[in-house]
């Protein structure tokens, strides 16, 4: 199936982040890519990334990179998609220069930021299927049994909790 | 027209923030309704926009809201539109407390944070354009024209620079 | 006996930090019950915590939560109990976002919030027994009895340490 | 009447945001007095406030510092009734190091901390009164009227807005 | 005389700013132009300005950006020519986020910041001054007096102090 | 009389803070001296100042400066007299850029370092008092009737304040 | 003999940092003591401490405390000797919350901060030392062998490295 | 041959950061000295480094220094070179205190700062290249190696994490 996510990171060490929004965009059954490209070590190949994406299907681009992040700027630079960043916390400064420079972009060129590090990338992943699911019926299924599940869940972890409880 | 984008803000005291996001749906002809609901103060309220947006036609939703901004995590908790979250400066932290109380959601829910302020307001009304362009190819068209139209303000800018300047 | 102290915390992940409340509740002789609510992935529970509080008994609500720590101020929104907030360093930002998440709260809707972490959730059981105190004096007789107890223990501190020096 | 909070405040340039929380208490019926006492300034001042405090009466203190703001945690050393702190916004760091001072206190002694400035003044108000209605049903009754009341506002505002805006 | 130092600011409303930059190198005798394109608005021209820089006999690259400022990164993802970037104060955060966005580069790409603001406008236009001194004997003369007027400016100062003073 | 006390500052701009702490020394009546020397525009005539100090009589320097503040920390690279810095807010960052840039020293050569602008300017004379007052019976009644007007002023204020009072 | 300098620590756990502060004060050979009280678990031995230190025979008073750091201020509160301030990083915010609360203290009552955690506890020693020589010439002897010996120091580590580079 | 650039650090426990930037510079085949002076420490020392830099062949000198960072800014003080300096995480501040102090130069002093830690140094070796490629076009020909081999690196990569994915 062609892939309706483009999944780009600035660096492989990101990988070990970014992959969570890959597993989560499975559980949704929603195919996608996923690759790396250095907005500063590779600028021709993270335009070119961006301006095909589109023509290639792509629907929504998730954006990962760390320190001076300015990964997903500069792909929405390139491309009307919806670009989606989370910052990495891959320098000292703990991701805030990444999510600053991800978040703090000027008015006309929008990127949907998340949480810095793994919740941002499953969240990413979770966005995704929420805009693909305005067309796709089948997502939009998925992602109610997603919530439901997700409430579900802590009634479980409230339940399994209180049996360890002195009281 | 019914309206596809809901414009929801914590206080009254934000809209010359969140007017911003109206103004640019305006231009790309998106219809929108835009109202003042509290986390805090108005729970119900902002649960009933929440939980009614989806039948009622909404397609996105643009939060708004300052100091220890809630309301866009409140809205995405129950509902499954995209929930953009605009963060305002209102305190004397300059809006780093809106930011992260925005931006730093669970795995879960995600809310698509835009810069703080006026910026980022205006960029949620574009993020909303990019996903709704989807299923509607006039507003596809419009975000083409208006990105062509923002490059070449910049080229107007720079010519402009250059006849103030001495040599 | 009917717990008077209701801990929540937003996920199970956050009890090593939050069952410190309830070891000093337990100190000073006050039910409690702890459980599990997250404001954005289980919002109607939450609610239902906070709603039914009061008529359940409970004189005083502890909230933990990380990153953006919407919990407390959900949970306030809800009732008129007094409501104390435990931000969480579950983030790379090491807790600063759950703490301006947590304090930051608009006029109308307190949080008494403490500090990030073990020492904040302990404060957070003795703040409750502060305010339990007002109609229970054999609350009141315990809260004296700690007071002096940690000066003492200070100067039991000293004096061990004063035979480990050289001079 | 009695008054039944005590306000401190570090400095009398302090007082336009601490009568804030003079004005709710007024509003709630609570008495109250209002005076200055420097942690650093007046330390043995300080200490009698907190220490004749209980044996007058009081029964909760809200104190309102700026900068390296002790003087709610210098209260609280020396009573066991609940001590609200408010940071003020008084230096060039916009009132960070005051919530730094006031929140992180170590176990063993808590501050209830506010938001930063008249909204923190306010809730400290707010708060008083949530822990005073324990044994006031007067108190208890205005505290769920303010909150009813605080709710419809909101309505007001939004239908105030929707008047106002072009479509 | 053909420019050998190219400032290039993200937006027009930079130009207070970065015109501080222009004066210091017309006191040095170093011809330069100054241009205004926007790394997310106008990505081409952008590019374009970089990829030929060093062809039209460009030695330096200044870059004065705010918010999430890539501009200067973006820059030298296209050259080889040092790049000095800028960060501008034209967000709520006070140029932090321009400061971060600017200095936190990834390995293999180096962006040399200065201050923010227009100290560090003007200490671009020195640095710049530095590099072309390698080969034009005339403005390492020129650097050499500066350095010494500066120095002596500073002993004018103390002594118009000191006529000042009371004692 | 021979000044006692050199205060220096980074640039005749901060004359308006240092010179509180002028003000405050000679209530203590303490001679003193102040001057202009940047660390950076003028360093010979900086070490100049901190090598002759001591021979000239001069037994404790207070040193004023903004942005990334070394004034202090040179004068205590080239001097045994205590040095006090004063870090002054004279950048958009709002002197938290000069307050870690002079408190941060490394191990062996320690600044005595004051609150940010005129509050630290006044208490560096302060601390200067007591530390000439060990030499000095005079210097040291002095202070001591300062601590106590000190106390007794907040009383004052407390007074005139109980009076505005509706209650 | 009797000591000279008073150490004191809010909590045994801060000794680790504090003893670097003793062992230079004995190779400066300046007696000293070191004893732990918290101002806020033990608010009257801090008092005693601060109020009886000068008729003691103590010259200078170091505190070293986390957290809301107010040791040093409330020392300071209670005695005219100089109070040096160490910052210590016991909380996850890294020694910024015990950073602000000590150096930010208002005109009157001046606390020497020094820098978080080691470096700060020797440096407080220094200082101390520095300000003992005013009347105590051996101290001050000491003092410049000390400077001497730590510059010749820097010297054999230059060449040590020279040693075991490749060229 | 003589070395075109001076490494000098402000202690040698930077040694592993400022390391990096020697391998870079061997990688281009510029010769460099490396050696220890702290700004603190030895003031004579830098100062004599800096001033005789430019006679003994040097072209540009990278400073490397943590927390209070003055390193860079004094070499600055004492030369036209150009300087460029690397902040190192060296305090529990992670840096912030090393690149505020490095960075927030005043006007008329440049420091062409880097990032943080490893990445800045080995950038502060390629911008060093930049500046000597001016004049040496064995330098200016690997620099353009180094970019291609850069970019071609993470086309390599992006393949072979392509291989490892499931699909």
């Amino acid at each position: 199936m062609k892939p309706k996510v483009l999944i780009v990171m600035g660096s492989d060490s990101d990988f070990p982040v970014m992959e969570e929004a890959g597993k989560v965009l499975e559980g949704f059954g929603i195919p996608y890519t996923l690759t790396v490209a250095s907005a500063h070590k590779s600028p021709e190949r993270t335009r070119q990334l961006a301006t095909e994406a589109e023509d290639n299907g792509i629907e929504v681009i998730i954006a990962g990179a760390g320190m001076s992040a300015h990964l997903a700027g500069v792909l929405a630079s390139h491309t009307l998609l919806p670009v989606i960043g989370v910052p990495i916390d891959s320098s000292c400064l703990h991701g805030l220069d990444a999510l600053l420079s991800t978040v703090q972009m000027p008015a006309g060129v929008p990127v949907a930021t998340m949480a810095i590090g793994r919740a941002g990338a499953k969240n990413a992943a979770i966005l995704s299927a929420q805009i693909i699911s305005k067309k796709d019926s089948r997502v939009a299924q998925r992602l109610k049994e997603y919530k439901k599940k997700m409430s579900e869940e802590v009634e479980v972890k409230a339940k399994a909790l209180k049996k360890t409880l002195p009281r």
